[in-house]
């Protein structure tokens, strides 16, 4: 069985962990605390030398970046579809997802609220206004594309890669407290993804390493 | 034929550019203007919400995002294929494009840095040493992943996903004066990249926007 090593906390591991509940495959879960640093231990970076998570370890070596699993699990692991449809409806799914894993995620995650308030002096208001920023800019599109192709998903009625990078997003930005009144077709798909399992057993709260 | 709309420096754009000539697809060009703003103008956001280049027009529509665009062409164009191998060779290709495409490059784009200069009140020295920082970084394992697994080019000996993204992210580096000689294996297929036109002709400076 392979092995996912994540945190709680992680957007990108709470990613792949719905997807690998999504598509019904086992997984054991590894715990690596951004909060005490783990991630740039010697352990770890010499099986992820990226130092980040989440990383899958098969019996084939170390797989790094949310989307690069995600879309081998798609390939191990057909059905069901997280890319359905032709290629031009995949494409745009794929476009939903890394909207938010290239546009929003990146700007917000630990790392770089370290920086900013650290080496750039960024006081807390503004550390929450950055924050803010990059989420209210890219969930505007989001908002129209949903209006557009939505159902109780984002693309339609079934799950996919879009639902799976866009409900973690939330679940964070919900945790700063971001003001998301302009996002209600958004907020509606993330009801109806909270209302599942796949989804609910996945969010932070619900993982052991949240206990620590 | 398609239309890519782009903009001689957006790094994303230049990835595109970059994977069509390697497919030998033809595709129009089309220019928005970071630096004036157009991609926030009505006419390009009622065609592309996210208001960002690269997006490509079809006759099915507007497709954003270039790691979309690039997969969704690597399926209308098999030949030659941008992603070789089995499934997990597929998807450490993937994982490379995306520790820059999710990784390095969203920190450094134009926008984020106008917020940090802007905004968070960085200094012309703290903006270099804030490129810098996710540079270098970032590149550190993508140095240890070519030196596994490179030849001529990140993958072996044919151009993949990962060259597409590397190449423009480089090309930004030098362009920040940003010191590169601890990836001496990265270099090398940079060096290799550029002696090949389809690499070549996708550079900044050979778009025609660039003479304006």
């Amino acid at each position: 069985m392979p092995t996912l090593y994540g945190y709680f906390r992680s957007s990108a591991a709470y990613r792949a962990r719905i997807a690998f509940n999504l598509k019904g495959v086992p997984v054991d879960l590894a715990f690596v605390s951004l909060l005490k640093g783990e991630q740039k231990s010697a352990d770890y970076t010499q099986k992820n030398p990226q130092g980040l998570v989440p990383a899958l370890e098969t019996e084939q070596g170390m797989l790094g970046q949310s989307i690069a699993i995600m879309e081998w699990l798609e390939l191990e692991h057909p059905k069901p579809s997280l890319l359905p449809g032709d290629n031009w409806q995949q494409a745009q799914i794929r476009a939903f997802a890394l909207a938010i894993a290239c546009d929003i995620h990146p700007l917000n995650n630990l790392r770089v609220l370290k920086y900013i308030t650290g080496e750039l002096g960024a006081s807390e208001a503004q550390k929450n206004a950055w924050y803010a920023h990059w989420i209210q800019s890219g969930f505007e599109a989001l908002e129209l594309s949903v209006k557009k192709h939505g159902g109780k998903f984002c693309f339609g009625n079934n799950p996919t890669l879009a639902d799976v990078c866009l409900i973690p997003q939330i679940y964070n930005a919900e945790r700063f407290n971001v003001d998301l009144s302009a996002f209600p077709a958004l907020m509606a798909v993330y009801q109806h993804c909270n209302s599942l399992p796949a989804f609910a057993d996945a969010k932070p709260e619900n993982q052991p390493d949240a206990q620590g």
